[in-house]
């Protein structure tokens, strides 16, 4: 029963805490393997109450394990991710390189599970912003069909991983101390400040982040006809990503309605009691598995809408968690 | 030609700012009087290379001007509007007391100048929020009719006052410290955190600024059709509000056209380059009395639509510009 598991992309932001996840969740490990570049080969990990030593990713060293947790960049896991598949392993990707790739499934367990059964080697983790919106959306979806998504996005810097982390406070000091800001990781000043570009910029004028919004929902709830746009902007806040969602449905819900399905979605807590200001917060949900949503009212600019707003931890269940509950799922 | 002045609330964040866009648009002002609390009397303020003395506001000693400004929130301005008005003086005010009442008009002058003629000695300035969506929407909607209007907010701390500002400060130090974080002016903590609550919750699930953008718009633009829904964050921002704003229009309008019609919007720039990296950003936009618009965008999700992202200074275009902009008006 115990599988022997790779983190691939181990020291990095994501790949530390889905170690932690694996010992957190109990995942029945067997051996585990830790992996990544050259730069970090040698670095001692804690895991389980002992110590793993960091591994050079190299294709002449593949090792041979059960499951293989990759979170080392899209560039990586189209190299690496064939060769451990190749081998026998499953690898759960949670870089963009084969999520729109129809061979291969994008799984959020508590939305499309069954999706899972259908990989020929590699599983797909889904983008952190989609992840806790699909979870909202899939009660909608079901009980009212949801035609038209907007959505905006309040994303951490952690998103960006440790660099972006150590930007923020480093920058952050610097402008409380009325030094200049020096951007390195993002593209302008983060501190105090937002800016509305994550990912390259497309042809049609979205960003990458944007269009996978667009692309995956659809993907993961299996209907090509809900029709998505999202804007996604980083926000000066270290952990957990916020969205502030638009949902047009065909039929009718009220808001209670709304807050008794999603009550009932696993791993979504609803905390939405406005005259106790209790709603999601980024510096609430940072270090929990679980969704948050609030806000949740009636659209007043149309007939059948909703108006709602999402948090999660995205290196949590936006990323290392729902890997682990995938992996969880192959057991 | 030159007008007697009062600024009522002059040691506030808008109230000073009132002052200094006066200088800077070399309005043409006679004598200028400061006005605020018991508290802030006697407090120096510097003006055209001179030096006023705050005075007290009291019923008793309502002074003899011209024009009024007012930024002492709605209380402060139900009371004492009508007295200065009362006395022949024109009120522009700031606050929220009197932008929905049907006799009062609610201008921003790019857009709805001809309002401003039909005062009654009171004209209200628009929420901040609303008055840098409505010069984007305005050269939209004469080209296309606009049907529907989703918008995010990305709110600066500077649209709570000083106070607000200080505590941004104090809190991010304290937390980059490991100090707890001690939240009073907001109802949680703002450090490295987003709020999805600014103003007080109405019985509909909205805040009041939510539902001030979904009514100030339609009276702005004298359209009751246009559909508006809104959700208004607080971000770790000091100055400069953005938006993420999607547009849907009756007519199509492809993204070059839009620029071109946005273009032409007076004292609002389009900056909409991202092979460049460049869009508006809060940190740009601070001390300018232009509003900023960019990542221009045709929507994806339905055939008549617009995404788009605006910034502009609150305590500027936001408040103390627009305020200044329409005593020009009444020269």
């Amino acid at each position: 029963m115990k599988k022997n598991i790779a983190v691939v992309g181990a020291t990095g932001a994501v790949g530390a805490e889905m170690l932690k996840a694996l010992e957190r969740r109990k995942f029945p490990v067997g051996e585990v393997r830790a992996l990544a570049s050259e730069r970090s080969a040698e670095t001692k990990i804690g895991f389980g109450g002992a110590e793993i030593t960091v591994e050079e990713l190299r294709e002449d060293a593949i090792p041979d394990v059960d499951i293989a947790l990759f979170s080392a960049g899209a560039a990586v896991s189209r190299k690496f991710a064939p060769l451990f598949a190749g081998r026998g392993c499953v690898v759960i990707d949670n870089s963009s390189a084969f999520r729109m790739d129809p061979r291969v499934p994008l799984v959020v367990p508590e939305v499309n599970p069954h999706a899972a059964k259908k990989h020929n080697g590699i599983i797909a983790n889904p983008n952190c912003s989609t992840i806790q919106m699909v979870l909202v959306l899939k009660p909608i979806h079901d009980a009212a069909k949801i035609k038209r998504v907007v959505a905006s996005t309040y994303q951490s810097v952690s998103g960006a991983g440790w660099a972006a982390m150590e930007e923020l406070t480093a920058q952050t000091r610097d402008v409380l101390d009325g030094m200049p800001a020096r951007p390195r990781v993002f593209p302008h000043r983060i501190a105090f400040n937002c800016i509305p570009h994550i990912g390259a910029f497309l042809e049609n004028g979205y960003t990458e982040e944007e269009m996978k919004m667009v692309n995956e929902t659809r993907k993961i709830l299996e209907d090509d006809s809900i029709a998505v746009t999202a804007t996604t902007v980083r926000v000066p806040v270290m952990r957990g990503h916020g969205e502030a969602v638009n949902i047009q449905t065909e039929k009718k819900l009220t808001a209670a309605r709304a807050r008794e399905l999603l009550s009932g979605m696993p791993n979504l807590e609803v905390i939405d009691e406005p005259a106790k200001a209790l709603y999601p917060l980024a510096v609430d949900a940072e270090g929990d598995d679980a969704t948050f949503v609030g806000r949740i009212r009636e659209d007043v600019s149309v007939e059948c809408g909703l108006d709602l707003w999402i948090v999660s931890d995205n290196l949590l269940k936006g990323a290392a968690t729902n890997a682990v509950q995938i992996a969880e799922l192959l057991l």
